[in-house]
């Protein structure tokens, strides 16, 4: 008999590495990492530029025992992709403990959800305004979402460690849960007939966004409790703008601030 | 008696090559440009999906004659910066007129001012926001301000078309043009008093930002008729963000979006 397990009993790579490193690069996202209980440094390179950072980090007496393999800056390129920008800093931390959609629900503030977008910039900086304005957390879907680490993280600027970042196997089902608990399920989409600042921000809410150009899926839009939209072009200079839209991430920066007025 | 000029009558390189070709790529940017009269069209490149995106603009009858050379996706990343993303398509085309100060007071909508923000992907989304928002235009200083092609072209979507970009020798003066004509010139600054909700828009307006973490110059700051803030962090979780802030781009989105109300 074979010791081979069957194929639909064998983990896939995904959960089998759920417990390796992730590599992040840039001052904001590594020195926030340092700083994160939460996290395990495993490995830390940097410049002598960017080894004067971290020891001016020194608020944090448990990182006094970090320290990093001094490298040169293009030394330090060859750990991260051609077009990273690393600013002297990369470190090789735990992946954060995942946190559970009651945990977000029950943080108080905004819920952004993300319906396959796959830019990890884009996430990434959607993760940075999440932070600013006091967002409860992110849901993202399993599949078609960027890894929380690298460029997502360089983005976030720190944020991936200060806002909540769940991701979900079944986001219709996870939005039913959320209206269920009381939530306002909004989805972005200008099909809205309401735009975002008509919306009353004394209850919980959730707002969805899509991916640029594909928008909210079918069954996403479906499980919305009220599409709204951005109000966009009503006031100002007579510009002809009809192919010119918004970035998903400045999308949700503004739906944020509005919903948080 | 030498010929040469001395150095002060001397035209700097930038004055000299002011008709020079600007080099623009990816889908938006570049079918924004052939579809701009303003423009003249040197030279296009594409990949056979890139040609098909420009036969597919048949709309604009004027493009009929242009007839891209047609090269692989990897001989068309020859023509680009390495980590530029063309999509396809790559024009050299003859750089916009200039736009006079005198022409975008005269549009409507708010102008955005910009502090020697170096950053071409920053500046380039600030003009998608604006168009989307209806700016009457951006203003930019000479010096320390990235050139009207490339990366910022690409970033703005097409929007480099669409909102007047004026570049100034003396953002100072330019500021006491725009108070003297009765804008209401704001500064955005963490210092300011009020926020920028609380700004009657009912008057025109004029907005200055500076770089991430520079932020204003003391005399742009100065001259600013009132210093503006965005509300962030009074509502929402209880994140402990005292290191992240909004990147410039977005937080000149959002400004947008609040003096559009």
């Amino acid at each position: 008999m074979s010791k081979r397990k069957p194929k639909n009993q064998r983990k896939n790579s995904k959960s089998n590495n759920s417990d390796a490193p992730v590599r992040l690069y840039g001052t904001h996202a590594v020195c926030a990492a340092l700083q994160n209980p939460q996290r395990q440094v495993i490995k830390l390179w940097a410049t002598a530029n960017g080894a004067k950072t971290i020891s001016d980090l020194s608020t944090a007496p448990e990182l006094a025992h970090v320290t990093p393999d001094q490298l040169s800056p293009n030394e330090l390129s060859r750990l991260v992709p051609p077009d990273a920008v690393h600013q002297g800093l990369v470190a090789d931390v735990s992946p954060l403990p995942d946190t559970s959609l009651e945990t977000i629900m029950a943080r108080g503030g905004p819920i952004i959800v993300l319906d396959q977008i796959v830019d990890p910039r884009n996430v990434g900086a959607i993760l940075r305004a999440a932070a600013v304005f006091g967002a409860a957390g992110i849901i993202v879907t399993r599949h078609h979402s960027p890894p929380a680490e690298g460029a997502l993280a360089k983005t976030a600027s720190g944020a991936l460690e200060i806002v909540p970042l769940v991701a979900v196997a079944n986001l219709a089902r996870s939005l039913t849960t959320l209206a269920d608990a009381g939530f306002m399920v909004l989805g972005l989409d200008e099909r809205g007939t309401q735009t975002i600042d008509q919306i009353d921000t004394n209850q919980p809410l959730v707002c969805v966004m899509g991916a640029e150009g594909k928008g909210l899926r079918r069954l996403t839009r479906e499980t919305c409790t009220q599409l709204v939209r951005l109000p966009t072009g009503e006031a100002g200079a007579d510009t002809h703008n009809e192919f010119v839209t918004l970035n998903v991430a400045t999308a949700a920066a503004i739906t944020l601030y509005a919903l948080t007025r």
